[in-house]
């Protein structure tokens, strides 16, 4: 039953053989890597407008300059991670490249921010894929938390599944979305020629703030959010056909076009059409209405959105889970996390991805706008030690022009580290203060994870122990008893199996049972001994302790005796709170007094079936 | 450490013989069984209060009418209560009386009806404790659910502990409380007499509703919680010095004079003096406020309100447990309601009510008046239940004067039964509903437990088993390895210590690390086989069951192998999440197979301590 549901819903489990790399061309590829970078743009976009319409229509001019900025900025990173691309043609995540040559602690911590990082372009993406449906379907705008999650489950699902069949149906969404923008790009354009500029002053609301530098960095360090997702081709290489890194490359610099055209091109339409959004709208919800008005054209541009961003949500579904299990197999996280599920998913990391990412989604009310300060940390602190990595990685090898290969990324070190300091900064009470408190306590879980796995590997050594071990004792056996019954019958005969010296203990609780007990016990098992032990205060517990404690150091034969459990198996669930009680105050008991002297002591249950 | 701070707090524990009766004077025993019924006043006067107030001063007049009928049906209550001490004087519960004499089913029902009476009052009596005080510390009234709650914490840990010595210390609040209302009433008297009556006109609200018959039943239902707790001396007779039935009937009387006089006293004055309260404040408060201003006597008032209150709650913490025992002695609870604590309190009861209490004030934030509907429905019930089946019961005697008996027993039941008719009609909407729910689910979950004990009675009987039972079978044992590591010693010593026939199982995950693992195993323990199972899917369970499944078959001895399973205890609790996973699994795939061809597999957790 709960098989065919698993079945039906993830799939049936697939060998271990069928594992293997599919190699993209460029067109694929570009499908591949490129949703996570491009539909940055568009809460990058809102965030910038949303930074600047608080100072009115005099603030949305800085726009366009701010969206040139993060654009030079996006040239800079792009060369960066094109370098990295043929540093580490077999694949240079930030972790791999900072831990290689930065050491340990500085590849944990780019391993934690970007951990941080796709969790949050997971929320964020997903949150701001449903504002752009909402956009079009106010009445939809309540429910952005719910329609969120939905889709959130949906993805969760089909990444348990597994996604071998999925690059083809991938790269649907993301030539819509090219095709859609790129068009409506050019035709605004053409309209903007015909028409002429329309002034932003008239539209927009008055200005609540004044233009000061801080809401200039402010707005400039949450629309570097654009950036995400620009380094996920370097990650991905061997995916590539050859030469990879050669293509690879290629289609890191067609897709930093690309981004960089979507992003100037929707704000600068944005400033000169003078487009404003009303509050249950997106930025460019409403450039699209602008052009097109309600009519099919518009509504094919929030499903290209859309779209963009579900896609761009599923990357951190490859991307999260894949680094867990890069972390798990190098000790740093727990080991499931390494384990292939039947589908050949990481299925642990999928489901904690999932998980996470629905309570980030609830807690902020499904709301992008407070997110955003939250995600820019991760996303830039990976950046800046990857790409101090790559500093050292050049200067190490001394290659061929391994100097200005330096410089390039130094450059793009420094720029996304001034960026950074800039979120930081700007952005510390909104939320940033939650990442840059994690980025540590993830840290810390990493090496207390793995200096606890280092400690039991040294423990489960066998060196040291003599090559023939000591030879085994027989097992005591000691069976307490609350009364001659069938529900003794199983565990006296599997206690007869395992040893040939068994005690059952009777606790008296009332005067005089004892004896009845003894008698009745007599007539069944006349080969095996039953003490009774009085119990003045009523206890089941501590007179058993005692017993145990007693013949224990009685026999001093190395060993504590076995403890046999007769436990009542009901037929149904509810009944389960009517049996076993004493039963498990003795398994609590024991398990809290672990380890005596050194030794351990084994309990056993067997089962008695009611029905 | 944990077992100090439980000596702390509920005392280290007491052996069995302590148990006994104590006698109880006359004195002693009012302050023991009469806080619940004194108490009660404080509420039902308030209620009718608030039940009349929304009709204005109009409204208001009807306060002493309704008191009086009250104390009528008050009146009659005692006297057939009266009568069940002489009936039954070695305690005569509702259950008890019910249950003897109407059968199994009314004594459940009226078992039922009690609990829910009892935790009820609890809530009732706590919440209405804390409003008397924030109506003295009007700072207090937002933070009446935690004092509520901190009140309800302290006295559940003095019930852990057990009342053999609270005897006397209970009786200074009754006395106390006595003894304030008493003189207040008798100040107020003497006010009213020289200052002549006020009107109310002046001082209530405009009336919102009408006068109307339902309004007057309504508040009259509410108001007939005065008499919760009338019953409590007829259940403790054991407890008078002899002659015990007299002694015990004489202070039920005594009892009841003074409650009619209390509650009598208190409505008229509060009538006749135009005392009107704020929403605020309760309405004893106001009428206390008006006669002594805001000065020490007034607070001693509050305090003695406080204190009878918080005594009524201390009922429910004796009675409920008590009953929950009777009913798990007889098989209707779980047998653990029965089981003595430490402190000879039984601890389970105990701790339920806490917890349901507690659940309660919560649900209901702290509010006296919502709690209400819901609570004369058990009272009502218990009552009607009980009086009804005095009536059998002397008709059944037929001793002296029955017939006069069983009219004064049979005109109780009536009053009782046409009150919780009223009040069913009058409160259903308001919560009486929830009573009426409960109360048949409560039956019924009565009735399920004992069936189930009844049926495993019969299983567990001995009878039919032939008289030397089978003999046994020595144990095959199966280690399931993980690898070959210093975790297995204690595994493979145990295992061989309970068997001659020992076999290891290694699940290959990763093609050729069987045939490496075998030639470690092979250096270290020769003498047990080891089998390596390939695992094309990355299952470690799949693989391990079929292994079991067929070697059980081929087998074919009566049994199934008992699975031997390593198991690391970590030193501290995170670490938990990083080992024994695959453990779980297996264990909780052999589980979920429970019982093959009626035949039960033992699983056996032997630790290995990691440090």
């Amino acid at each position: 039953m709960l098989s065919k549901i698993k079945d039906l819903l993830i799939g049936p489990a697939l060998p271990t053989q069928i594992l293997g790399h599919k190699q993209l061309n460029k067109i694929r590829a570009l499908a591949a890597f490129s949703p996570d970078a491009l539909a940055s743009i568009a809460y990058a976009n809102q965030e910038i407008y949303l930074g600047l319409i608080v100072a009115g229509s005099l603030g949305l001019t800085y726009a366009l300059p701010i969206g040139l900025g993060i654009t030079a900025l996006l040239i800079i990173v792009a060369l960066s991670y094109f370098q990295t691309i043929h540093g580490y043609p077999s694949g240079g995540g930030s972790y791999i490249v900072a831990r290689t040559n930065l050491g340990d602690i500085p590849g944990l911590l780019a391993a934690a921010a970007l951990l941080i990082d796709y969790l949050l372009n997971a929320a964020v993406s997903l949150t701001a894929g449903v504002a752009a449906l909402a956009s079009a379907f106010p009445n939809l705008w309540p429910y952005r938390v719910e329609i969120a999650l939905f889709l959130l489950l949906v993805i969760t699902l089909v990444n348990l599944r597994g996604l071998q069949e999925a690059g083809t149906v991938m790269a649907i969404p993301v030539y819509f979305f090219l095709a859609a923008y790129l068009s409506m790009l050019a035709y605004g354009l053409y309209r903007l020629v015909i028409e002429g500029p329309t002034s932003l002053a008239s539209a927009a609301p008055p200005a609540m703030q004044p233009v000061t530098l801080f809401l200039i960095l402010h707005t400039f360090s949450t629309g570097s959010t654009a950036l995400t997702g620009v380094e996920a081709i370097s990650n991905g290489v061997p995916a590539f056909r050859g030469p990879q890194a050669k293509n690879a490359g290629r289609t890191l610099l067609i897709m930093a076009i690309l981004m960089g055209l979507l992003f100037v091109g929707s704000i600068g339409l944005t400033q000169f059409l003078g487009v404003v959004a009303n509050p249950q709208e997106t930025i460019l919800s409403a450039l699209s209405r602008r052009l097109f008005g309600s009519n099919l054209l518009y509504f094919f541009v929030q499903f290209a959105t859309l779209g963009i961003l579900t896609v761009a949500t599923n990357t951190s579904f490859a991307g999260f889970p894949r680094l867990a299990a890069i972390l798990a197999r190098d000790g740093f996280l727990p080991r499931q996390f390494s384990s292939l599920g039947d589908r050949l998913a990481f299925t642990n990391g999928v489901v904690i991805l999932g998980i996470l990412t629905a309570v980030l989604i609830i807690l902020f009310g499904g709301d992008t706008h407070a997110l955003i300060p939250l995600f820019a940390i991760g996303a830039f602190l990976a950046f800046t030690l990857s790409q101090a990595g790559m500093v050292v990685h050049w200067w190490r090898e001394h290659g061929r022009q391994w100097g200005l290969k330096s410089i390039i990324n130094g450059v793009g070190a420094l720029a996304t580290l001034t960026t950074l300091i800039v979120v930081i900064i700007s952005k510390f009470l909104e939320g940033a203060w939650i990442t840059i408190l994690l980025v540590p306590v993830i840290l810390f879980g990493f090496l207390k994870v793995s200096r606890h796995y280092q400690q039991v590997q040294k423990q489960l050594s066998l060196k040291g122990l003599p090559p023939s071990l000591k030879p085994v004792e027989p097992t005591r056996v000691v069976i307490p008893i609350s009364g001659v019954h069938r529900g003794m019958v199983g565990a006296v005969n599997f206690a007869k199996s395992i040893s040939d010296n068994v005690t059952a203990v009777y606790v008296e609780l009332e005067p005089g049972a004892g004896k009845k007990a003894q008698d009745e016990w007599e007539s069944w098992w006349p080969d095996i001994p039953m003490v009774v032990v009085p119990s003045p205060y009523r206890s089941t517990v501590a007179p058993l302790l005692q017993f145990l404690d007693e013949t224990d150091a009685q026999h001093n034969d190395g060993q504590l005796a076995t403890v046999v459990l007769p436990e009542f198996i009901p037929s149904r669930w509810w009944q389960s709170l009517l049996h076993n009680q004493t039963a498990w105050l003795i398994k609590a008991a024991l398990l809290y007094r672990r380890r005596q002297h050194g030794l351990e002591r084994v309990i056993i249950d067997v089962p008695f079936h009611l029905t």
